[in-house]
Formats: structure tokens, C-alpha cells, sequence
């Protein structure tokens, strides 16, 4: 698979994308990471990219032009890309289920830049999808692109060890997960819960059902409802 | 403004927090980041910092005694820490209100590492807040703690310049943003808006409040929804 990222900082990807699990799932080649400098594509004397916004108010704009020169000398090189990403507050919100679908991408593209202001005509002419990682503002659009080539990588064969694969519980079944403990037993008084040390399967799993109910509802009443309105959903169909 | 992250690469935040205007945040003296290495307080021969669940299942835990050991170190060093996340799917939802509390503290220790896995009594021993920046998994807790950094800092004094200072409409009333338009006023074909060229500053307004409705409604239909019971909780008071 392959990332392309249209940044004004390319230097920031480098130790993120070069370390750890990234690092050797790039070094095995289960994707590669292209970074292009959208700096690289304006005439303008200054290398301008941004100017202030049409019909007043505070902030700069990314302007038009070398965006779009950026994104079509990137476009030419090699496959169709499969999805173009928008990083910036105002899209849609990323998910799990949006990694997933991007992990089954041959070639995804991710416009980052200022997170606050793209020119409109940006997303329109470029057909671009605006995700967003979260209800929080950003110097940039960098780090929300590295966020999504992490959860999208990590979900590409030949990039997990298999200490860690098939660790994804979290959200799969729309829940939190459940308390974690590991050795020792006893660390400064507090224990870990028995029936985590009984051995009995059924019981830890029961446990480990209900701890993950308790905290979704407490942390996350959001996820809670839409888990609760799910079960019911399939409840239904069953009974028909 | 301290931040110390706990972590076990430390290594990765060289260039996100190295450049641009976090560079420019730390050499004016507006905050510091402080990383120590987690895996420097395991007494483990083989510097083991994460071992097998109790009650089985996949995935490693990331143990209690180094990361105490690390966190105790660090909370030595100068004013007592106001806030300490522990970044993890399983907490509450990272938001720019949260940012905006982080930013009024004297100091912030925020705990990356594995991603899906802290044994429980970490966060119960070191009151410790789980946080997570969105519903996806990511290969550990560093990239989530770089976004911490990066939306607190640009909140602080002397961070951002004037030219980009006050430009935080996004979340503030609760909205997504209007689009933003910048020159040239025809680009490929694609046009600017009338009213955003006419100067007539109350229409302007009206526009972008309109846009502003229309897209959260397309796109955050749960923003949308608190927005309209917001608003009729206003009403109501000002009837009253």
C-alpha cells in the first residue's frame, strides 16, 4: 500500500513514521510513505501558499493553486489513488471502521496543511473526503495525518508481530474494553480481581462482559446507546 | 508550561515537536516538553516492560512497577503535576474544551505506550485520567500525546503569531466552520461566492451562519443535535 502525504512540513513525519512498528513495516514493504513538499509547487515569489480569507475575519487560507499542482503530480505517479483525505476539524470523524475500509485501499492520498482553512474550491475540484480525528483544533493537519497512517498501517499484514495482532478489541463490538492486569499479583496492596487468576474461562469472560458494559456506560454514554439500541436491533431480527 | 510524556520512544517526537511553531513555543519559553524513557526504570534483566494478561486473551500488558517507578522520578522534579492522562482507547473523549483546561496548568504529565493495554492499577494508583483522541486503534500512545501537546501549546502565550491567533471558531459555538474562500476569485472555473465579494459585512454574516448549520447538520449530525438543544435552552432562559 501506498501513503502519499501533501504537507508544508515534511521534515515532521520523520521520527514518528521512522521508528518502531512503522519502521519495520515499511523496512518489510507492506507500505511505503511518500511525502511531497506542496511548497515545492507555487509560483508565487514568496512560495506563498496561504492568503487571507474572502469576506473578512481572522486566519489565513490554503489557497488553490498549489494544492491542486501538488496533488496532480502525485496523482500521476503510479495507480488511481483509491481515497484523497482532507485533514482538517471540519470533516467528517475518522473511525475504526474508516482505517478499516482505507487498509483495503492500494493507494490513499492525505492532504494535510493549515487545519483550519482550505480553500473551499480544494475539496470540490479534488474530489476530497474532509475527515476529522477529533473536536480539537491543531497547528496543522501533520499529526492527523500521521494518526491515520498508523491505525491504517497497523491493520496491514506483515506490520503487527503476533504478539500483538488480533489485539483489536477495542470497538469491534462497539464497547470498551475491559480492566487489564498482569504481573505481579500483589503490586504495593493492590490485587488483581480472583476470578482473573481462577482459570474458570467462562466466569472471566462473563467478568470481563460486564466490566466493559459498567465502563462504556460511565466514560462513554454515547457508545453505551448506540450499543443498547444494536442489541435490540438484533434481538428483534431473531426473534422474527 | 511543563509537559513531561512518559514513554517508550522517546525517539518519536524529535521532529513533530521540533518544528514549525512548536520549535518556535519552546525557544520563546511559552512551555517544555520533558520525555523520559519508561523502559529506564525496569530492574527486568531484559528491560521487560509489558507481560501476558491475567484471565488470558491476546496483546501484552504494559506493567505497573516501571511506569510507578518512571512517574514517581518525574513528579519530583519541580511543582506537584496538575493533570495526569494516561492515553488509551478506553478513556474519555479528548476535546478542546479539555485542551483549554490542560492550558491554564502549571504542569501536565502526559503517559504514552502501549495503546490498548495499561494494567488497571496504574490508572487507579497514579489517579491517573484515561484519555482518547478518537475511536481507532493506533501502535501506542505517542502520537495521541503529541496531539495533546500540540493543541494545549498552541492555546499558550507567544505560540502562535498574530496572523493565526484568534482564529479559533472551530467547537467555540459549538459548530463546524463555514467554508473559506482566498484569491484568486476564479480558479479553474470555480468561482467565489457573490456575497463573500460584495463587502456587506451583515450579509457575510448571515451567509456563513447559514453554511455553518448546513454543513454541521450534513456532517455532525451529534453536534447538530446538541447545538439545537443548546439553543432552545437559551431561548427558554431568556424568555423567563
Amino acid at each position: 500500500m501506498r501513503f502519499d502525504i501533501l504537507t508544508l512540513f515534511p521534515e515532521m513525519f520523520a521520527s514518528p513514521m521512522g521508528s518502531s512498528i512503522l519502521k519495520r513495516g515499511q523496512e518489510t514493504g507492506a507500505f511505503e510513505i511518500a511525502l511531497s513538499n506542496i511548497r515545492d509547487f507555487t509560483d508565487n515569489p514568496h512560495r506563498k501558499v496561504d492568503d487571507k480569507p474572502y469576506g473578512g475575519g481572522p486566519g489565513m487560507v490554503m489557497m488553490c493553486e498549489p494544492v491542486f499542482r501538488c496533488f496532480e503530480h502525485v496523482a500521476e505517479q503510479g495507480p488511481k489513488p483509491g481515497r484523497v483525505l482532507l485533514m482538517t476539524p471540519q470533516g467528517r470523524q475518522y473511525d475504526q471502521k474508516m482505517a478499516e475500509e482505507l487498509s483495503r485501499e492500494e493507494r490513499v492520498v492525505i492532504i494535510a496543511g493549515r487545519y483550519e482553512g482550505f480553500d473551499e474550491r480544494i475539496r470540490d475540484g479534488l474530489g476530497a473526503e474532509q475527515v476529522s480525528i477529533g473536536d480539537y483544533v491543531l497547528t496543522g493537519g501533520e499529526l492527523p495525518a500521521m494518526v491515520v497512517v498508523d491505525s491504517v498501517a497497523r491493520l496491514l499484514e506483515g506490520v503487527l508481530g503476533d504478539e500483538d495482532s488480533a489485539k483489536d478489541e477495542s470497538f469491534s463490538n462497539g464497547l470498551l474494553e475491559y480492566p487489564h492486569y498482569t504481573r505481579p499479583e500483589n503490586y504495593r496492596g493492590m490485587t488483581v480481581p480472583e476470578v482473573l487468576l481462577s482459570g474458570h474461562h467462562k466466569n472471566i469472560e462473563e467478568w470481563r462482559r460486564e466490566k466493559s458494559l459498567e465502563r462504556t456506560k460511565a466514560v462513554r454514554p454515547d457508545l453505551f446507546e448506540k450499543y443498547k439500541d444494536n442489541s435490540k436491533y438484533q434481538e428483534n431480527n431473531r426473534e422474527n
